[in-house]
């Protein structure tokens, strides 16, 4: 396939999966209960989004042999999960939109907003628990221990870049940045739903099958996001651009101007940074951003991600190398340049 | 016993399954991982509390002859629920104080709480996954699902009650009060760990055994909770006093005032609702105290606790009536008279 089709190919499997990941789930949320909850549940997966995250689960299940149908519950409780990090994350970092539209702390408070992140989460749980019945309790609990690890990973990795922010940490190298990243992100959207997608098909998960390939293939994901929030299109990302830089963000391109720029420039820089949010300037972020790109700080990180994405699909193709091919294994396998080369 | 002994007798029993329970809790917490999250995780934990809800599952399995060392596991996920949503909840309500100190986020800002509160929340999971090894499976089980109507409850409960302030709704009954006082309140707080002591005492929950123990006793505890936020002592009670007029909770004292009022004082405290809680101020907060006091909210809401009181106790006396007598046994049944003679 051309790089085109494989883009194509990669969309259009995506679309499926979404389908029926989001159409399970909006349809069975459960009712009403209170005012404003469950409603609001259905806000944010009912936006324009990739459904990467349920679509890896499935593919994985579907590319080992497994029958997808019999992982869909999962892949639904994957895909809440994700928003529920979603909405509470926008929360932390005080995002304004998310997938083209207001965030749902900017359009109902954050109490509200926190209150559906929870039940977000709660309705994933009860996806968790209705596993039981049909994949039994012992393949429903390593469902449930898998899933204690992603949200501890989770959890550990937004806490880590919080503290770099709040403590105005700038003392960073790469590899502070790729544990960071591996922890708050590579684990819950590749690792994770991959490590489902193999127990689904399996009952067994073979110690590190796809790990690596999610792990790298999760940095390459991260690295070309951050490269996105500073050069796409709102049209097509869906975030505000350069929110990243007025968030203070450590990313793999900050790492590398705190390292590579005059002592001048760096402490400009450190001045930023030690600022809230709010008292930090358009024009301050517009510097940032031109320097950035001059310092070929953005090309650096485009580099790290095609470099990241290659070794994603060596550890792929390595790990699926006795599986016959087919539609999931051809998708897993296109994934790593498509996540590099993806506008949005 | 006299009123001043059940009550120095319930506080004994409290304190010593509180030593057990929180230095559980504080001595397994796990490893760092990231920097401000499980050392925060003890902040609340270690503060001074009553240590009510994993006590009553602890007495619950003692007062029906189970073991409590095979329940403690259990009531410390309880306690860590139970903080996890004061996290939460004091981030929605923008409280200032939490048992006598500041709370979380106004500590370390929304977005570390909002974590900090997650991560309770996972530690809890943790334990209820570390059930598996000593209870077995199909425990183990039950005790997830019971935790998931917990949950469920307390979301729908947290939601209505925003959503009352939110939406400034004014036109509630006290049939709207106790349905929110319920799922709010009463059945994290004594449902849920009386339904877990008797699953860990007997592997089964017969039906609704001590429910309306619990739900009456939820719904004292919670009026005579509003009631000490308008009369108690700060020093004792270690919230702000008025902080409920502030943030234009729905108590049972202002549904009453709404109803008895004259038209034009009904207008005045609508009025004051419909600000947000910045713009409210504390002449108008001393107005709405003083009138809530003189028009006999108050004292109709102390008869109130006091009625659910009588209830929860001859709801509990039927229950445990085949039960031989034990401090367990006399711990939960002096429980309603503590509840509402408490003050703090």
């Amino acid at each position: 396939m051309t790089d085109a089709g494989a883009g194509a190919f990669v969309e259009r499997m995506l679309a499926e999966y979404r389908d029926m990941v989001i159409g399970t789930l909006l349809r069975d949320l459960p009712d009403p209960g209170a005012p404003g909850l469950y409603e609001l549940v259905s806000s944010y997966p009912s936006r324009p989004g990739k459904g990467l995250r349920p679509a890896l689960c499935l593919a994985t299940t579907g590319a080992l042999g497994g029958d997808t149908a019999r992982a869909l519950n999962s892949a639904v409780a994957v895909e809440l999960f994700h928003n529920g990090f979603l909405i509470h994350d926008d929360i932390q970092d005080q995002s304004q939109y998310r997938r083209g539209l207001a965030t749902l702390h900017a359009q109902y408070g954050v109490g509200v907003a926190l209150n559906v992140g929870n039940a977000t989460n709660l309705v994933a749980l009860r996806r968790l628990l209705a596993n039981r019945s049909h994949l039994g309790a012992r393949l429903a609990w390593r469902i449930f221990q898998e899933t204690e690890i992603m949200l501890r990973h989770t959890l550990e990795g937004q806490a880590l870049e919080l503290a770099w922010i709040n403590d105005n940490v700038c003392e960073l190298d790469d590899d502070d940045y790729y544990r960071m990243c591996l922890k708050k992100t590579s684990w819950y959207t590749f690792v994770y739903p991959c490590r489902l997608g193999t127990l689904l098909a399996s009952g067994e998960y073979p110690a590190a099958a796809l790990d690596r390939y999610g792990w790298y293939l999760g940095a390459a994901f991260q690295i070309q996001d951050d490269v996105l929030n500073l050069v796409g299109l709102y049209e097509r990302y869906g975030k505000e651009i350069s929110g990243d830089l007025w968030e203070g963000k450590r990313t793999l391109m900050l790492i590398r101007f705190l390292r590579i720029s005059t002592d001048d420039e760096r402490e400009r820089l450190r001045g930023f940074l030690a600022k809230s949010r709010a008292d930090r300037t358009a024009g301050e972020v517009s510097w940032l951003h031109r320097r950035l790109l001059e310092l070929g700080c953005v090309d650096a990180a485009g580099l790290a991600a095609r470099q990241l994405a290659a070794a994603a699909l060596a550890e792929g193709t390595a790990a699926l190398a006795a599986v016959p091919d087919s539609d999931d294994k051809r998708f897993l396998l296109a994934l790593p340049s498509y996540v590099i080369s993806r506008d949005h």
